[in-house]
């Protein structure tokens, strides 16, 4: 049984949660978070509480994530996290990959399905199809990124970006925003065209009554690359999935989770990793299974 | 520069080659073929005389790989090979490995896209959907092995099964004959409906002129899931490709090769290896452009 505990309890700690229920091979031990809650394992109200555990799935903010993680894997606690800040996984990667070899721990970061399975699916697309281009087309979906910039522009009482797929890596944003009282439909939305989330983007903002009706934690995505094996091209490869996104993400966090635990002392991506040490079970009987 | 041969030059063969070719990191030693041909490397009779190199890509007929594979093995030689007799191998895997760890080197075995590609696709989609069911859609595309065994079948002068998905791991097979002076079309069309490859398909034999005329490398496969990450149903997710079939085969099993030469003493499968070792290039930069 692997010992692990939940950082965090949003809309992903809540999916790890679940995850980890729906699974034979872990105990949950903790969970750290200020919220109170109905659940039967002690909740701490700070990382540093965390003790005895082999693994921390760290279902907190990005930005949180690399200090998180470094506190941990300093104390010899193995860490996974979703980390999605793509201009930074290097940094954080080699930060934590010293840490985690000096306090013989170690760490999965970004793994979710972008980052996370995602990549897996490229590197895999760039070992089957060397030369050409992989597009990566997300949605329709609600980008989270978006959504909290949007709801930080002046007069905006709540909001909800959707990230629609328009093809070859090109995505329009559909805003919908409930404006404060008061406040002017223009101004709002030249504001959110001009910010620069959206100012690359085909954008289009909608008034709306009630953000709250849109709410849909599905997404998806479409992977797809077209080039050369060896001197053949034409080669024609994709991945698609419809998913809920929170349950999708803790899952995957999970059997990172799994697979941490197997890895030498370091800091990884999910490129790193041999998918078989995400999955239970014994190792001849899913090699029979799946190869 | 990785040093390696090729074992076999069909069409398998030709296109490590050509995949061989198209890298920048590998340095092609020698051939082994009983053919004559025109190429810029020396030609081998046997793998025997196989020697100073870091790996061996066996192009060879799967019945021929396992005893290839220890031989070399054996001799401190890494290899790879396309083997796809999935019943089978687990124990290839179990006895190539004992070889290889007594021996310094290493194995990737079923490097092929099913087994291979395929499968760590299968392994991705089982740690982000644990629980539901994986179709694997064949084709369109020919069958070597339905093909061998209608050829086998008296009266049958040339012949092509191929192979079409009917849905849900489903497949209709359509056989192309083309009859022997005298054969019986009835007689050889009842034959091939009652060989053991085709008695639990949906089969059609048709008659043809000329079986040389219908010959095409593609084939192409679509994977899908279905099923429940954590507590959540409906996650679905597939993996869909067309491709020339001996091309792809042969830019994998040279991936595969990259890979071969980084990992310990062993024998492995696809999904036992990291994806990155796939790769060429600088890890950061790949970690960077994949993540």
């Amino acid at each position: 049984m692997i010992k692990v505990a939940i950082v965090g309890f949003g809309n992903v700690g809540k999916a790890v949660y679940e995850a980890i229920s729906a699974s034979d091979d872990f105990e949950l031990k903790y969970i750290v978070s200020k919220r109170t809650m109905d659940v039967i394992v002690p909740i701490l109200k700070d990382v540093s509480e965390l003790n005895n555990i082999d693994v921390a799935i760290l279902a907190s903010p990005s930005r949180a994530v690399p200090d998180l993680a470094a506190s941990l894997l300093s104390k010899g606690i193995c860490t996974v996290d979703s980390y999605d800040i793509h201009s930074n996984i290097v940094d954080v990667r080699a930060r934590l990959d010293k840490i985690a070899k000096e306090n013989n721990s170690a760490a999965i970061i970004s793994a979710g399905w972008d980052p996370g399975t995602d990549s897996v699916v490229r590197a895999l697309m760039l070992a089957m199809v060397p030369k050409g281009i992989t597009y990566t087309n997300f949605g329709p979906g609600m980008s989270m990124g978006h959504t909290v910039a949007v709801k930080a522009i002046p007069g905006v009482k709540d909001a909800l970006s959707m990230t629609i797929p328009v093809g070859s890596g090109v995505h329009r944003r559909i805003v919908y925003v409930e404006l404060q009282e008061g406040a002017d439909f223009n101004t709002v939305s030249k504001a959110i065209r001009e910010d620069a989330y959206f100012v690359h983007d085909e954008t289009h903002v909608i008034k709306v009554e009630s953000v709250d009706e849109l709410k849909d934690v599905g997404h998806g995505v479409n992977l797809l690359r077209k080039g050369t094996s060896g001197v053949t091209a034409n080669q024609r490869m994709e991945f698609n999935m419809s998913i809920n996104n929170p349950a999708l993400t803790g899952q995957i966090m999970v059997s990172a989770a799994r697979a941490v635990v197997k890895q030498k002392p370091g800091c990884y991506t999910m490129i790193e990793i041999p998918p078989i040490d995400y999955l239970a079970g014994d190792r001849d009987k899913l090699i029979h299974e799946l190869v």
